[in-house]
C-alpha cells in the first residue's frame, strides 16, 4: 500500500519535491479516529517515545530520590539542542547520581546551533557526551540504575536492567511485544523497536489522558507531561518545533519529534494520541505533517493559530533570505485525514 | 504515475525509511536507453546543470581572455565545500576580472566541513559570499559580464545579458524552451527552470560526447568536461561524492549533484547522459541512486569497483561509530532500470 503524498516543497509555481507518509490518530482504547496511509507498518519511533522511556525513572521513585526537578524531568524526555543550559542540566542530573559525563554511553556530537558550536571552537574544545541531544535521557537511565543499585556500565545494552524496565514500559503503553526481529540500535546506542503507528498513537493517548493506566503509571505520565509543558524549552530548545508548539498551546498539546521523520503527540482534551512517519525520513515534512494534523484537530484561538502558522507553511529561502518557495501540506490533507 | 521506491535505509533487519525517484538514461539523439519512473515530469536541476551554465563563459572566449586555468574552469562548474583552496580560487577569479567579493550576489553561507567552520570561528569571522558553494559559478558569470562589456550589477536577474546567454545555452543543450511558468529562484538567486529528466539526460549525453553540438560549443563542452575531471576536487571537495566518483573513473564518467536530490552525469564511452531525481529531495538517496546506475551501466576494473563501493551501501552509524544500518538501492533496482 502506497502512502499518499502529504507534503509538497515548492519553488515558484512548481512542486519541487514531495514527501509521503502515514498518520494515526487513536484514542486510549485503541480506536482509530482518523488515519492516513498504512498505520500498521512497523516504524522505529526513535526519540518520539522518550517520555515513555522515562516512565520507569519516575514511577520507581528514582526521580524523587535523586531530587530531579521539573526541568530535569523534561530533559530526561528531551532531544535537546545542546545549548548551555541543556548541557549544564545534564551535568547536574549526573552529579545528583554521583556520576559525571564519563558514565554516559551515548557518544558525542556537535550542538545544533551555530552559536553553541562557535563557543566550543573558540575554546578549542570538542563536544562531549553532555552535548549529545539524548544526554538528559541517558542521565535519567544512569540515575535509575544507581537507585536500582545495579551496575551502571553497559546501561545501554538490551539485557541491562534499566533497558529491560524501559522496554517493558514501552510494551505496556503500546500494547505490543517488542521482539528481536524488530529491534535496531538507536543513534545513541540504546535499543529501538519498530512499532506500528497505530500502537504508538494509542500509547500517547494513554500517556496524555492516563486512561487504561494503573495509578502509579498514570501519575508518572502526568508528571512527565506537565514537566514537558512547563519546561518545553528543555525538551528541545531555541526555535525548535516541539518547544514552540508546546509553548503555543499551553498544556493542551504534547508533541515529540523522532529522527527519520517521526512525531508522536497527545491531545488530552480530545482523548487522542497521534503518531506519524514521513516515509523518507525528512524532518521538514514530519514537522509540517504534525502542524497540519494539529490544525485539523485542535480548536485554536487567535494567538494559538498565529503561533502554529510558521510551522504550517515555512518558507524555503535563498541564501539572501528571499522566499523562493514553501513547504506545505497537500491541498487534500484535511480530506485524507477525515476520510476514514 | 508513482515513482518506485529505489533506495532503502535500514536499521537492523528493518527498513526504516524509503526514497522514491526517477532516472533517465538517454543518448545524444534523445533515445531513451533505460529509465525508471516518470522522466517527463519537470524537475529543477539546480546545481546539476552548472557545467551547461558555464558554456557561454568558455565559448565566448571570456574564460581565455581572463586567463582562467583548468582549476578555475572546474570551480565555475562547482558546488564546492568552501575549503580554503575553493575560497581563494574564487577570489582570484574575481581579481582576474578586476572585481572582488562585493560583486557577488549569491549570498553567504557557512562552509560544509567543521574544520573550515572552526577556522572562521577562531578568527571571529562570518562567512562571506566567497564561501558560498556557488561562488565559482558566480565569479564566472561576473567574468563573462566584464568581457561582454555589460554592467555587472544585477547579473543574477533573468533579464541580465549573462542570464539570457546562460538560459539560451541550457535551452539548446536540453532541446527545450524554458518558460516563465517553470521558472523558480535558485538558492544562489539565479533563475532555475524545471525541465524533464529526459531532456536533462540528453543534454549531458551531448555534453559528454559533443554529438549534435556545433564546433565552438563542442570544444567548450570538452574543455569543461576535462577541467572537471582533472580538477575534480575543485568541483566539490574533500570526501564529496562528485569528487570521489570522478577521481575513481579517471575521465570515463562526469557526475554533478544538484540540490533536492538531483544528479546529472555523462558516460561518453557509452554515448550516454544520465539525469535522476529523488522525489523527496534527499541527497543520501540521490547519491545512492547515482552510484547504483553507474554500477549497472559502467564496466569496472577492481580499483574502480572498490572506489565506487562506499557510495553504493554507505553505513548508517550511531554516535559512537557503530554501523546500525545502511543506505542501499532496492533489490529490484537493476531489473527496474533494464526493464524499459
Amino acid at each position: 500500500m502506497e502512502n499518499p503524498v502529504l507534503v509538497e516543497v515548492t519553488r515558484g509555481n512548481v512542486v519541487e519535491s514531495r514527501h509521503r507518509g502515514a498518520i494515526a490518530v487513536v484514542d486510549a482504547d485503541g480506536a482509530v479516529v482518523a488515519a492516513i496511509g498504512d498505520v500498521t507498518r512497523p516504524v522505529f519511533p526513535r526519540s518520539a517515545v522518550k517520555a515513555l522511556q522515562a516512565l520507569p525513572l519516575v514511577e520507581s521513585g528514582a526521580a524523587d530520590a535523586l531530587g530531579y526537578d521539573e526541568a530535569e524531568l523534561a530533559l530526561a524526555c528531551a532531544s535537546h539542542n545542546g545549548e548551555e543550559r541543556h548541557v549544564n542540566s545534564a551535568r547536574v542530573m549526573l552529579m545528583k547520581a554521583g556520576l559525571d559525563e564519563d558514565a554516559l554511553e551515548c557518544g558525542s556530537h556537535w550542538p545544533a546551533r551555530m552559536e553553541d558550536i562557535a563557543r566550543l571552537h573558540r575554546q578549542d574544545a570538542e563536544p562531549c557526551p553532555l552535548h549529545n541531544n539524548c544526554s538528559g535521557k541517558h542521565a535519567g537511565f544512569l540515575g535509575l540504575a544507581k537507585v536500582m543499585g545495579v551496575e551502571t556500565r553497559g546501561y545501554v545494552e538490551a539485557a541491562h536492567p534499566v533497558q529491560r524496565e524501559v522496554k517493558a514500559a514501552v510494551e505496556a503503553m503500546t500494547g505490543t511485544t517488542l521482539g528481536a526481529d524488530q529491534c535496531g540500535i538507536d543513534g545513541c546506542s540504546i535499543p529501538t523497536y519498530a512499532t506500528p503507528l497505530h500502537n504508538l498513537a494509542q500509547a500517547f493517548a494513554r500517556f496524555g489522558t492516563g486512561q487504561g493506566l494503573e495509578k502509579g503509571r498514570a501519575e508518572a505520565a502526568r508528571r512527565l507531561y506537565d514537566a514537558c509543558i512547563d519546561e518545553a524549552w528543555m525538551v528541545a530548545g531555541t526555535e525548535r518545533c516541539c518547544t514552540s508548539i508546546m509553548q503555543a498551546f499551553g498544556g493542551r498539546v504534547f508533541v515529540k519529534t523522532g529522527a527519520e521523520g517521526v512525531f508522536c503527540a497527545a491531545v488530552p482534551e480530545l482523548g487522542l494520541g497521534i503518531a506519524l512517519k514521513c516515509d523518507d525520513g525528512a524532518t521538514r515534512a514530519s514537522e509540517t505533517m504534525l502542524a497540519a494534523v494539529i490544525d485539523e484537530l485542535v480548536e485554536q484561538d487567535e494567538q494559538e493559530a498565529a503561533d502554529l502558522a510558521p510551522w504550517l507553511r515555512p518558507a524555503v529561502r535563498t541564501r539572501k533570505g528571499f522566499a523562493a518557495g514553501e513547504v506545505r501540506a497537500t491541498a487534500n490533507f484535511g480530506s485524507l485525514l477525515k476520510g476514514r
